[in-house]
């Protein structure tokens, strides 16, 4: 009983790791998750693939103490239940914690992708040290991910942290929660992507149209890359995108009074420029006994934050007291 | 070293208890902060009030074991600094735990009022059994304070909870904070008084012409009466207050997640319609997730919710284990 697994099921691609007592990664590998097929069928790959990652291992099942995975959407830990996901489609309502169990006949821990992010970044990334932390998770959505006291905090139901669905602005676009002018809505990659295409549509002389044949290929790197490049229109949709992140970490650094505030996902590797801009909008924002001192920091962990969080959280649960060591 | 004194220092008044280890309340008194008089009278007079307490107990000072102050404002408790407190002009800067260990020679705590008051509710009022809760103090300004994981959370430096200065509309009013568009300058008692008299003076017809003979005079409680009985532009001012403090709450909640929201002040008595049209916009903004099973009630303990959490907070401290008694 010497062997962990840790898994992080995306909506696009599934990572999964086996880890030693200690924490030491010894196998690892990555595969589509294409969730259309629906939940049981991509259990039974995932679970194919934990077998494969153990014979190459040459671990067998009996070695494994338990499983942790993060996953995408609101998972509901208290009755373990995935409540709403986006990102799985056909996935609510399906006790994820419970069919793992079933299927890997083995103890399993279920938790949201960015707060084991956070967990991840805080234990072994850019938020060593810092015992209040907040992670958003900039790409496709915004994820949100909130360490508070050194522990990971999931509030009353696992579900803190969702700051992509924060309301920020009354009447605004519609989001995939359905409701109108969320964050995410405003400032996601799906968001910046949606407003290249309308100025694209629209006739709008913008280098937008050099990079692409046709608005539908848009996405959200070409209106960062128009933007680098001076594009006025493309710029402008980086701005509003900058000024909200800004606005929605203010507010999230006044209720909380953060010691570090860090960006991870695709997105936040977009360059100093956005970067600046989105720091910018927080200090015109936020109270000033509040910004003095909480820097606004890029992850480190990148698309590993998940499962090196959710390898903590298991060495912890598995091994109390137990040293980690990556 | 059997008892305990706890005082609520605030703008206006200061209250102060002398308690027995186990936390009854043998003595209290209410007096007037004058804080215009500036840091060093006001303490002066705290020190009588507390001696004349001590008298009135037959109790000397050398058996109280602790004591524990909560006061209104940004209060640095890493470094001890008063670091911003429009209740209390020319504290700023104020090492007030220092000062009051000085004259009192007594071990001091020293907490935000709303956080005070946020661990009273969870103690003995309206948050009993909530691991999680939001308490907003809603008054001349607006308060917060936040218990997690059942322990009272300050954040990286005791600003946690700051509700009342997260941004809620880009270019608003003004607020004492010096920002503009917080959701103390939208939906305070200072701000709803603001749109009163701006009504007033601006010649518009509403029965707050009739309830006070100029504008100056009226306040937040008149605008509520006015709207109760059916004045279209007080009920407007009413609604927009009610509007940003129900979204207010549901970005605490998507970023908080938790099981309990209490309002507490003076305003929050201001009657079943407020609390139901608070209730309504928080509902149009919250995730549905968060929303599931999240009531919005009223706090319990008045005035008292200060001054019982930090009985609380120090029986714990000078008596861990202690049972509390009320």
């Amino acid at each position: 009983m010497s062997y962990l697994i840790v898994v992080d099921l995306g909506g696009t691609k599934i990572r999964a790791a086996l880890a030693e007592a200690g924490g030491r990664i010894t196998a690892a590998r990555t595969l589509p998750t294409q969730a259309g097929r629906g939940a049981a069928a991509v259990l039974l790959t995932l679970k194919e693939a934990l077998a494969a990652l153990l014979e190459e291992a040459r671990c067998p099942w009996s070695e494994v103490a338990g499983v942790g995975v993060c996953v995408a959407g609101f998972y509901n830990k208290e009755k373990d239940i995935m409540v709403c996901s986006p990102n799985l489609p056909g996935w609510d309502g399906l006790p994820l914690k419970a069919k793992l169990e079933e299927s890997l006949k083995l103890p399993v821990a279920v938790e949201n992708d960015a707060s084991a992010a956070a967990y991840g970044e805080y234990c072994y990334g850019a938020g060593r040290g810092q015992e209040n932390l907040l992670l958003l998770t900039l790409g496709t959505g915004i994820g949100g991910g909130l360490v508070l006291n050194g522990k990971l905090f999931g509030g009353s139901r696992g579900f803190a942290g969702e700051i992509g669905h924060i309301p920020m602005l009354s009447g605004g676009p519609l989001c995939r929660c359905g409701r109108h002018g969320c964050l995410e809505a405003l400032a996601s990659g799906t968001a910046i992507a949606l407003k290249g295409r309308e100025l694209y549509a629209a006739g709008t002389p913008t280098l937008l149209r050099q990079l692409k044949d046709e608005a539908a290929a848009l996405r959200a790197e070409d209106v960062f890359a128009a933007a680098s490049l001076g594009d006025g229109p493309a710029r402008q949709i980086i701005d509003t995108a900058s000024f909200y992140l800004g606005r929605a970490l203010a507010v999230a650094a006044n209720i909380l009074n953060p010691g570090i505030i860090l960006l991870g996902g695709g997105m936040a590797a977009q360059g100093d420029q956005f970067l600046a801009a989105i720091r910018r909008s927080f200090a015109a924002a936020v109270s000033p006994p509040i910004a003095e001192g909480l820097e606004i920091r890029l992850a480190e962990l990148g698309n590993d934050a998940g499962i090196y969080g959710m390898l903590a959280l298991l060495v912890e649960s598995c091994f109390p007291g137990g040293a980690i060591c990556l």
